[in-house]
C-alpha cells in the first residue's frame, strides 16, 4: 500500500497554449464532420468576438477544470485581453485556482483509483479524489481558513461574490503570491490585476462557504459578513446594459451557464431593452435529452430571447482537449491585438477607482 | 404555421405514484443487471433510509423536473412524510413549482419542436422551450414579478433562501392557491405546510433573482432585502448537527448535490464531528468521465469524507422514468408509516415556533 | 478472496412482463416530459404496429440484453405473436440465449466488481464478466463446442444464418432441453417451434464462430459448412418484398439496426419498389453527436428512404429498464390478439414445409 | 429552398496528419487530467507497439469515419508501416472509401440539417444525411454496382471479406483509380499493393451486401459467390497465431473490436496458448453503463483473457478530435522507422505470392 507521500509526488502541470501553434490544426477541422467541425466552428467564433471590439466576452466555468491542468489556459486568456468577465461555480475559483495560488498543487492519481477502488484508504489519508486527481484535503482546510481569514478583514455588510474575490487577489497581491516573487501566477491575481470581475453565483457552495459559515458562526449576534447573490445578479446585470453586445465562451453548464444567459432578460426587467448575447459556444458532453440546463442546446436559449442565433456553436467534447485548441487557435491568430481592455471592474466600482 | 394559442393546448400532467403499484416490478428488476439492478437497489436503499427512523432525508433536485411532471411526485414525498428537507436549483422551485402554484401550466411541445427548428418563431410568439416543453413566457413574466412582490413586502435584511421561500408558501396559503381552495398543490405550499425547509442555494439563478433584482435596483441606497448565500449553508449545516443520521436522495447533480454533500465538511469546520450520509441515491445521465461532479460517483465522494461508502447507489436513468418508479416503490412499501415528522423548518426557528 | 462457487451463487432472473401490468403506468408517462414521454409513445407505436395486422414486426438486438434478465420478455414476446423476425447479434442468440438453453446461468456481480477491481483475479478463476454479471468460461466452451457439433452434423454447404439457428432449436428440441421437459424456455427454441427466423448478420462474430472455426480447421480441404452472410441479407429482403409492411422494434443499435434497415434498399435493388419502414422504434443510450450508426436518429435513416418519418421514436434509456415497459404495455394492451402467426420461416422454405 | 446541386458543394476534406505536428501538443496532456492524459497515455501506448518490432498492429474503425474527414489519416498509417492488418465495418470500407475511390466525395451539411428539420426533402433530392454530412444517393448506387460487377467477375465460390476487398483493390488499381493517375489515394488501394489484409466481419451489412444479394438474385441455381464469415475469423486468428504479439488500436467498439479481441479465444480453440494482445487502445463516446459491448472497458476485456492490462487505455473522445492527436503523435514520433512490413496478406496466401 502507498503512503500519502508516494500518492502525491506527480503534480498536475497546466497546458501552455502559447506553446502550440494549433492554428492550421484548427482550420483543417472546420472541413471535417462532427466535433471537429463543431470545434473548428466554435473557435472561429471565439476569434470574431474579439474581432467584434465591441463585444464584451464572458467566460463561463463549470466542471473542475483548473485541477485538470487548464489554470494556465484560463489566465493567458486574461493577461491577453481575451475575457473581460468571469462567472463560475466557486470550486474553480477557489477550492483550485486560489488554493494552487496559497502554493498547493493537485496530483495525479493512477489509473486504478479512477473508479473508486481505493477510496477508503484514501479517506483515511485525508487525499479526496476527483476521478483521476488527488488533492491533499490537510491542504484545503488551510484554503478554508484563509478564506475566513479574509472574511474576518472585512467590513460587516452585504457584499457580492466578485467583491469578494476581490479581496481575496488583494489578499495574493499583499501577501506575495504573485509571480514576481517566484509564485505561480493565477486566475484571481490577474483577474485584481487587470479589474477583471469573477462572479460565482453560488459562492457558499465551495471552499469559501466553509469560510463564510465558520465566519458567521463565529459572529452570531454580531454584524456579520454576507453573500449578497442578488448583487451579482444586479452587477452582471449593469455589465450588459453599459455593454451592450456581447459574448459567451462557455466551458461546462450548470449555473454559470444559466445565470449569464439570464442577464439579458434581467436588463429587461429593470427597463433596458438588452440584446441577445450575439456569440455563444459551449463546450460539454452532457446530453441535450435529459431537458437539463447543462446539455440543453443554443437554439433552446434563443426561444427564451438569451442568445442569438446566428453565431452560437455546441461542442461536443471534454473541456481538457476541446479547450487547449480553441483557446489557442483565438490565441494564435490574434485576435486580442485590436481590443481595448475593459476593464469592466471599474464600471462596477465608479467611486473607488 | 400554428398560432400560440394553437401551440399551448396540450398541458403536461403530473405522474401520480399513489396509482402505480410498482413494489414488484422493481423487486423483479434487482434480479437483473445495469439500470435496472441499480435502479433497484437505489429504491431499496430510500426504503431502509425510511425504515431508520432516526435519518433525516434531504431531497437535491437539479434539472428541470416539475416542468417534466414531476411535481406530484415530490408532493407525495412530502405529504407522506418521506422527505425532511429539500435543496433545489432556483428553476425547479420558483420558475416550475411555484409558477404552477399561482395557476399557470407547461404545455406538451410536439416533436418537430424538440430540436431547435421552430426556435425563431417560438421567440417571435414569446413561448419559451425546454426540450420538449413550452412555457408562456408572459406568464413567467408574472412568476417574476409576483416574487418581487412578495420580497417588497418583507422587512430589509439578510435572508437565506429558505426564509424566502416559506415567504412564498405564506403567500400561496394566504391567497387561497391551495387545493382547498380548488387549485392545485404544490411543493412550495406543502413544504410551508409541513415545516419542511427548501433550500436554493444558487438563489438568484432562477426567477428569484429577477425579483431581487428589481427589487434592490428599485431600492438603491435604502435598506432592502438580500439574499444571504452563507446562512443557507449555515443552516442546513446546523440540520445536520442537530440530526447526525442523514440520507441523500439525488436527482440530477450540479450546486444541490455538492452542497448537500458538504454539510458533513461544515460540521466539522464548526467543531462537531459529523458522520458521513449514511445513505446516498443518485439519479442522473451526466458521465463521469469529464470529471464534473454531477456525473461523479458517489465512492468519489466517499475519499471526500462526505458519503459512506455502504449504502450508495448511482442508477443511470433519465429521472422521469427513475423517479415516478424509485418513490413509487417506497411510497407502495410503506416504510414512511413508522417515521415521525421532522419539522426541520422548525429546528431552525426555535423562537417563532 | 471469494471462491468460484462463492461468486457464481446468485442467478441472475428474468423478468416476467407478464406479471407486471404497466399500462397505466406507461399511459401516465405519455403526458410528462423526455424520456418518459418517448418511452410512452414508443410504446403506443409498438401497439399500433402490432394492430396493424399486416405489419411484418421485426426485432433487433444489440447490447448483452439476455444476460441482463431480457430472455423471458423476448420468449413472451414471440410466443405471443408479437414479432415475426429477429435480427440480432451472435452474443445474445449464441453466447447467452443457447447457452442458457444448454443449462447454464449467467450470474449477479457484486458492486465492486462493476469497475474493473477483481477482473485480474477472475482471469484467474476463468470467471468473464458483462459489466456487472458473471459467466463461468468453462460452461461457455461447451456452449462453443456444441455448436461445432451441430455445424459437424449438418451437410456441407453455405448456409444462412438462420438455417444454422434453425438447426440450433431442432438440436434443443430434439435433445429435450424443453420446458416440456422441465427446462428453461429459450428464443432459439421458441423461435424453432414457431417458424419465426432469427437472423445473425455477424455470425462469425459470436460462441458459434468458435464453432465454426473449429469445424473449418478440421474440415481442411475437405468440404465443409460456410456462413453465407449474403444469403442472411438475400432472406430478410425476401421477407419484405413478400410482406411489404414492416415495423421495427430496435433495442440498441450496431449491426442489427443497419442491417434491418437496409433491406427496402436491397428490396429496390433487386427490382421492387418497397416501401419504407412503416414503423420504427429504438430504445438506446448511444449518442447522435459521433456520428456513429448505433445512436443516429431515426429521421437521419428517413433521409435514406428506409424509415418512414410518421411513426417513428427514439427512447432514451438504459434497455432493461425501458424494454420491460414498452413490450409489458403492448402486451398486457393485448394488441396481438388480432394478429395471424406470419411464420415468416416458411415463407423462406416453401419446399420444406 | 436548396437544390441538390447547391447542397452538394462543399466537400469533406480529408485531415493530413503529417502536416501537424502534435507531439509536444499530446506531451502536454500526459500532465493534466481527464481525457486528455488519457488520449497522450493511448497515444503513448501506440507508440510503444510501434516501437515493439514484434507487435503486429490491427486497426479496427466502427461509425462513420472515412466519410467524416479521417480517411487520409487511416491511409498515411498504412502507407507508413503502422498498421498491418484491419478489422471494420463495411461502411467505411465500401461505402465510403472504395466509393471516394470512384471518385465520388462526401459533403459538408448545414448546421440546419443536424437535427432532421429537412429530412423529407433530402429523401426528395436522394441526398442521404449522415449527421452533418451529405451523399448522393444516385453516386451510392453506382458504387453498390460496382462490387455486383467485380462479384461477378469472380470464380464461383465462398470467400471471406478480405479476399472480395483484395478484389476491389485491384479493381481500383487495374482501372486507373491510383493517385498515380491523378486520383485520390484509397484505404483499399493501399492496402491492396501494401499486402495489409482487411476484414470486415459483417460484410453483407454495407454497399457490398447490396451488390451480393443483387449477384445471387441473378445466379440463382447456378454456382455462385458467397461471403464466407467463418473464413474471415479463421483467417484473422491465423494471424495471431502466426504473429503472436498484437496491439489493437480501435475507433469505436461494434463488431470489429469483438471480433478483432476474440482471436485470443479462437487460437486458443484451435489448440494454440495464444497470448492476450499486449496493447490496447480504444477511443469511443460509448457509455460502459448499458453493458454493451462498445463501451465495454479494456480491463473487463481482461476477465475474458482477451486484453492484457498492463497496456491498455480507453479515450473518452468523439474520433475526428482524437484520431489525428492520437495517430499524429506516433506518426511524428516516427517509431515506425525500425519496422519491417509484416504483409500480412502474403501470410495468408504463401502460395499465391
Amino acid at each position: 500500500m502507498s503512503t500519502k507521500q508516494e500518492l502525491l509526488q506527480n503534480p498536475i502541470q497546466h497546458i501552455d497554449i502559447k506553446q502550440h501553434n494549433v492554428v492550421a490544426l484548427v482550420d483543417a477541422m472546420n472541413h471535417m464532420a462532427y466535433s471537429s467541425r463543431d470545434l473548428a466552428r466554435a473557435a472561429t467564433i471565439y476569434d470574431m468576438m474579439l474581432r467584434d471590439t465591441e463585444c464584451g466576452v464572458i467566460l463561463c466555468l463549470a466542471g473542475s477544470l483548473i485541477s485538470a491542468g487548464l489554470k494556465q489556459v484560463i489566465i493567458d486568456l486574461l493577461r491577453n485581453n481575451m475575457v473581460d468577465a468571469i462567472v463560475s461555480t466557486g470550486a474553480n475559483i477557489v477550492d483550485q485556482d486560489f488554493f494552487e495560488a496559497l502554493g498547493f498543487k493537485h496530483y495525479v492519481a493512477g489509473e486504478e483509483y479512477k473508479y473508486g477502488a481505493g477510496d477508503a484508504e484514501l479517506r483515511e489519508m485525508m487525499i479526496d479524489r476527483i476521478y483521476d486527481t488527488f488533492i491533499d484535503e490537510e491542504e484545503l482546510r488551510i484554503c478554508d481558513e484563509t478564506t475566513e481569514k479574509i472574511i474576518n478583514g472585512m467590513k460587516p455588510g452585504a457584499y457580492s461574490s466578485r467583491e469578494f474575490i476581490k479581496e481575496m487577489g488583494k489578499y495574493l497581491a499583499e501577501n506575495g503570491r504573485t509571480p514576481k516573487n517566484g509564485n505561480e501566477d493565477s486566475i484571481v491575481l490577474a483577474a485584481y490585476e487587470l479589474n477583471i470581475p469573477i462572479f460565482c453565483p453560488a459562492f457558499s457552495d465551495c471552499s469559501f462557504g466553509f469560510g463564510i459559515v465558520a465566519h458567521q458562526h463565529a459572529r452570531q449576534g454580531k454584524p456579520m459578513c454576507s453573500i449578497d447573490s442578488g448583487k451579482d445578479f444586479y452587477e452582471l446585470t449593469q455589465l450588459k446594459i453599459q455593454n451592450p453586445t456581447t459574448g459567451l465562451l462557455m466551458i461546462g453548464g450548470g449555473v454559470p451557464k444559466n445565470f449569464a444567459q439570464d442577464i439579458v432578460v434581467a436588463a429587461d426587467i429593470l427597463g433596458v431593452e438588452a440584446s441577445m448575447h450575439k456569440y455563444a459556444i459551449q463546450i460539454t458532453v452532457a446530453d441535450a435529452r435529459d431537458g437539463a440546463l447543462s446539455g440543453s442546446t443554443l437554439k433552446e436559449a434563443s426561444s427564451w430571447g438569451k442568445v442569438d442565433l446566428t453565431w452560437e456553436q455546441m461542442v461536443y467534447s471534454e473541456a481538457t482537449i476541446a479547450l487547449p485548441l480553441i483557446a489557442g487557435y483565438a490565441y494564435h491568430k490574434k485576435a486580442y491585438a485590436a481590443r481595448t481592455a475593459k476593464a469592466f471592474a471599474q464600471v462596477l466600482e465608479p467611486v473607488t477607482a
